[in-house]
């Protein structure tokens, strides 16, 4: 147990360690090529590399080697760069870390193209793997790929039909469901699921790592979202309000529709129908000016610290009897961290 | 060795019976939910699915089981429209097998994501084969998979490359390394090398079903691009004259191109410099006149039949030794039945 500035330290400085390898080593799995700057864009606009600092830390916590964590942590952040591109077409984003968006630079049709090419590449590195710790092993790294890009599609769907068909009815049940599927199975569960398989290297039961991981995405996202509306677009990386004008179904816009007045569901409904490029920035004032007012950012804020206390108690059941090191205080410290912001 | 129209009737049973194995067997892959009918759709549509059934055909004429391919055949049909998903929106595609269209139906972002979505799901099958032929078939069949994945995408990025910087200037070496990418690894060699995996369970030389592979995808894709051009929409299901207004490049375009006089080659870039959508009905129909008088389609026309030529010659010596078969005949007669069109 670390005191939050302590904590804070650590996940910088594991953060800091792990992402200059997971940058290293990505950027080595990058075949030369047509494609080669395109699929380095991303990676190398930096963003916190959490996912694949995670996996790494679970295999080491775990007793095992960061080398053999190294492919899958790669792999995991060729993966979710790979989802940003597609994610950022179909929101419609103009920019990602504080750059143009790949599709405003290069195109729709190059931009779908590179997306896929990550997704393709991502395996190489798990193969890798599989070829150094055994097939067994190897096939079970497949198996929990397959089955978190399937999660994720899911929730991508089901987030891209509510905004298609401006369902804003959501209970927050149906919205922690998606950003389950969406969300926290590729950020946390299955980052934790393969890491703990590169270290113990034998089946990791079906339910483990799905509650821990579940309890820290989702704190995660919130408080990113919550932080969408509250940052400058110089700290922040992505379009400030950039969630509000996309439509997107967010905890504070769930709890706003959920606590508005027949009057003003009305009118969110009505901005939320139209396109994106047609809300105007009146609309969007409005918009946050209704979350202030029925507190919905400070709901969600609530929220987030309620799943990162839930992710805390779950830690100490997933991750309690390992012996004490550098790579399991970082994980406790990851779930303090949320309280922190 | 078979006569054509013998051959042809050959052709078309075992692909009505083995498409309609690989079809229910797709259906029954897919997950209930909210992407069910999405990702049913393409597949549903028909097509001839050559793909699935030239895997099964290559596993039982190496002795195999049409049970142990079936999981691979399904797998490449899933990514075959997968792929189709995207490629439709990547060329402005307004129209697939008849029909509008996925992005054309339910708009860019969500056929982004049933494309993802297809990928994600198609390796199910393929851990479904490795869970029962063993870990280290498993784990191959992924290799071939990732292999294939990459290639496509490379020579999508390449064909994306030349229409985008209007690049004409296309040798016909360059022209063919494109396809061979883009098209026949994902059409003829990776049905060909998981079809012999499935059935001889050890692995597979790393330049087994290339030659053959590459010959019989680029005289199937060749032919199929003549064929967009001299085609009515009915009987052929894309839009005719589609690859024309998307400036696609195909084998008659490079050849024209080259035998073009300067004026003609001024007037060919100029038409296919602008933006799809700015092109008229006057300039698609002003090229296919220039097609016409250059023969170009006449020599990608016989380019094909040569290409055909040399798949039969690389089908001795890929498959020539193998007992005669059902399976062994049928493949012969797929590299006649470019002849016959």
């Amino acid at each position: 147990m670390t005191d939050l500035a302590e904590g804070g330290r650590l996940v910088e400085s594991v953060l800091a360690e792990y992402g200059e390898r997971v940058a290293r080593a990505l950027d080595a799995n990058l075949p030369d090529g047509i494609l080669r700057d395109l699929l380095a864009d991303y990676p190398a606009r930096g963003g916190r590399r959490l996912r694949p600092a995670l996996c790494i830390a679970v295999a080491r916590a775990f007793g095992g080697r960061l080398e053999d964590a190294l492919g899958p942590a790669v792999a995991i952040e060729m993966l979710h760069n790979g989802f940003l591109i597609h994610d950022d077409i179909e929101d419609g984003s103009e920019a990602r870390r504080g750059k143009p968006a790949l599709h405003v630079m290069h195109g729709v049709p190059i931009a779908i193209n590179a997306g896929d090419a990550l997704c393709h590449l991502a395996l190489r590195p798990l193969l890798e793997t599989g070829r150094s710790l055994g097939a067994e092993v190897g096939l079970r790294l497949i198996e929990e790929t397959q089955r978190m890009g399937h999660r994720t599609v899911e929730g991508q769907a089901l987030e891209l039909h509510w905004r298609d068909h401006n369902v804003l009815d959501v209970s927050e049940a149906d919205f922690l469901q998606m950003i389950l599927d969406k969300t926290c199975w590729y950020t946390a569960i299955y980052p934790c699921r393969v890491g703990a398989l590169v270290a113990l290297r034998r089946p990791i039961a079906h339910d483990a790592f799905v509650r821990f991981g579940f309890f820290l995405g989702a704190a995660f996202q919130i408080q990113d979202d919550v932080r969408n509306l509250t940052s400058d677009f110089t700290s922040y990386g992505k379009e400030i309000g950039g969630d509000l004008s996309e439509g997107k179904r967010t905890l504070q816009l769930v709890q706003l529709f959920a606590d508005a007045s027949p009057d003003e569901r009305e009118r969110i409904e009505q901005i939320l129908a139209r396109p994106r490029s047609e809300r105007t920035s009146e609309e969007i004032h409005w918009l946050y000016a209704a979350m202030v007012e029925h507190e919905s950012l400070a709901y969600a804020e609530a929220c987030s610290h309620g799943l990162a206390g839930a992710a805390l108690h779950e830690f100490e059941l997933a991750f309690g009897a390992l012996p004490d090191s550098r790579d399991k205080r970082f994980i406790e410290a990851l779930c303090r961290n949320v309280l922190e912001q």
